[in-house]
């Protein structure tokens, strides 16, 4: 069995099938981390290049220690201090990194559609790490995970995605894959932070999260992405908090079995309370875990994916 | 044989059989990176988090080298473009980074005390690599095996410790360990740079130096960190050097066999003469060398003492 | 068979016999790359740091897949949050690093002549991955493996090498070792850019490139440094990439098997258009894959020539 895409670019491109293979194979790769020894030699001599032009730490280590588990050579690339600062195009960097026979490319890139671009210009798989405000499929894929080892099913869950949903690369490609898998997807959050257009996904709008959350299986809150200045589209953080902040008040009128998720990192206190991102219903820590699974998984069914 | 402790934050919670345990262990890894191929497999398959979020290069590279040497694989996490910049606490990153199932959790941080806390949050051993202006336990390990190869002994020794105790973390966890081992421990610097209070751990206090160099059998000599401001404490480097600084001149009533240490990096015609700091007296690059070792044995010991 | 050197720091220092025994071993490390394992056990523990002290991507990357694939244990080390920033000489942080028992610096530095000086005073052997304006060994010795495999043959060849002659430690390797081993080689680029002396060397020199290109069996083009100013040497970009840069009118004139070699990163439409440095004589790509296979060679070849 083998995926029906060489690279992962985007949710969009996964068939059913190919779904149900990385989640297969990300559930045996989960063992390899509660072992003792958690390593197996199966991608050894594999080059996996790590190219996070853009800040990381969650994701680049997930990629990194995945790849270490497998026995493949990581390799860190960054912008910082790079040929990029020399004048060099993207696309000549990653011709460059290619000519050294690399077996995957992981890339992050602050501007959406940067690892398309790369994958057409290069022979090797493309891993889509976070391109601006575009996908995020890794995440979408162990979010995937990590609802169904609880709920054991997608098909006719509602699933509720709350807040900045502008800005959320996590929102779109959840969005995509959840449908695609039969969920029902709703979305929530501020009139500002919701896309012209989105609802052409087939997802109903709600300005007021009391309407979804009643009803939800599922509660992915996203995160306020400070660092891209999004607190700029509401007057106060404390505002936001008030209306679009999971809390106590607001999981009162929640499912008793609804579990919560959050892709990390967590603004305590605005999106999310403290003791709601610690509580019973929080998978927060389960998706980190699940993520390094799903990146073995990756990287061990696109490795020999060359043409 | 095991540790009675399953983190090393402080050296006041190492045993006597704890420190001896950790430097005949540390002795056994020494040849190790005497040999022509320096890698054993004793850690294969373990993950290493190497969280440096203050800059280092001496003891990052020292952790990263023992970790390789034992087969390990080490991961390199640093502030510097970071999710700490994205509005996590420090708290969420060591959760999260739990949650990928490592062996081992490194900390360097500026604050004191923040290993301490992130032990209490995680289930995996935390070793500090340095916090703030608080301890620096392996520093005080390695020179504890430093003295020692050179000594035989520590009981009955007298260790001077000279210049900035204030800002010194090494200072504090080498008081606090030698004393432990036996050894009769003095303070010298000038009068800003003694923390109030120093002499309850029972260490004489001088404002001269050469009142504690004759009798000296180890001389520790401090950094100035001038990163840290530390040059604000006193007139001038030039005036600093002439009543604290170990030249020619002070060490001309030192004893035949005393030995000089510091943690590095030197100023160089600062706290020490470079005459000084390369000749026949100077321990400083065995420290370093030790470092690896004891750095080896304390990975080693501390793997699979999850709870 | 070994090198009659224990450094690469200068192309001056290796002989004929030399060259030919790296690019012999270079030719076979070469096939380990194309394999689907791409490693071999040869360097297993061995230690290489990699102390990258100005920007690089391509050089530092290179000189990392090269460790890994033989296994060596590769430790990066940069300026950004070192020791040096702490007022350590860097002398000292060599002696420091050297006392962690690696078995090969790889040294890259701003300033002219730091390889030289950092292997007086360690004891393991240093490779010199370009300092300043002086020397860049393995690109010369890649650009040679580069040349010859597809010419079959150094001596009698006309190469011209053009552009910013001045700042270019690229050309200074190259005109050396080229000559060493028989070629003919040319200089051409603006006045401004042309050092004095250099004609010391037997190199003739044009102002006008459209006098060496007619003849060159290979074109060497070298790029304008903007990140150390050097586009203040000329009026403008615009005038420089017209009279000095090559593009489809220039190349009307030049063999019909004449090979292109560029260091990268590739300033596009300034030293060189698109469509050349992408075209068939192109072998831009083809020097970075030597560059890995060299630079295994260099490692294999200097590992275990400690005094």
């Amino acid at each position: 069995m083998s995926l029906s895409v060489r690279h992962i670019l985007s949710v969009n491109d996964l068939t059913k099938k190919d779904c149900a293979l990385i989640l297969k194979t990300a559930q045996n790769m989960e063992e390899i981390s509660e072992r003792s020894v958690k390593k197996v030699p199966i991608l050894r001599g594999k080059t996996i290049l790590l190219c996070f032009f853009e800040p990381s730490t969650r994701t680049r280590t997930s990629f990194e220690i995945a790849a270490k588990r497998l026995s493949a050579d990581a390799v860190n690339i960054s912008s910082v201090g790079s040929s990029l600062s020399k004048g060099e195009t993207l696309l000549d960097t990653a011709k460059n990194l290619e000519a050294m026979n690399p077996d995957i490319l992981v890339v992050r890139h602050a501007q959406s559609g940067i690892p398309h671009l790369l994958a057409q210009a290069v022979d090797c798989p493309v891993i889509n790490a976070g391109d601006g405000m575009h996908e995020h499929p890794t995440q979408a894929l162990l979010d995937l995970m990590t609802i169904l080892k609880v709920k054991k099913r997608i098909a006719g869950l509602h699933i509720a995605i709350i807040g900045d949903i502008l800005h959320s690369r996590v929102a779109l490609s959840n969005i995509i894959l959840l449908k695609k898998m039969g969920a029902k997807v709703s979305l929530a959050g501020p009139a500002s932070m919701i896309p012209l257009g989105i609802e052409q996904f087939g997802v109903p709008i709600f300005y007021d999260i009391r309407k979804v959350i009643p009803s939800a299986d599922v509660i992915m809150m996203l995160r306020i992405q400070r660092e891209r200045e999004a607190d700029s589209f509401f007057p106060s953080l404390r505002e936001y908090s008030r209306f679009f902040g999971l809390n106590k008040e607001t999981m009162k009128h929640a499912k008793k079995d609804v579990v919560i998720l959050h892709p990390g990192p967590v603004n305590r206190g605005v999106e999310i309370a403290p003791e709601i991102a610690d509580g019973e219903h929080s998978l927060i820590l389960d998706q980190v875990t699940n993520g390094v699974a799903v990146r073995m998984a990756l990287l061990y069914l696109l490795c020999g994916a060359k043409k």
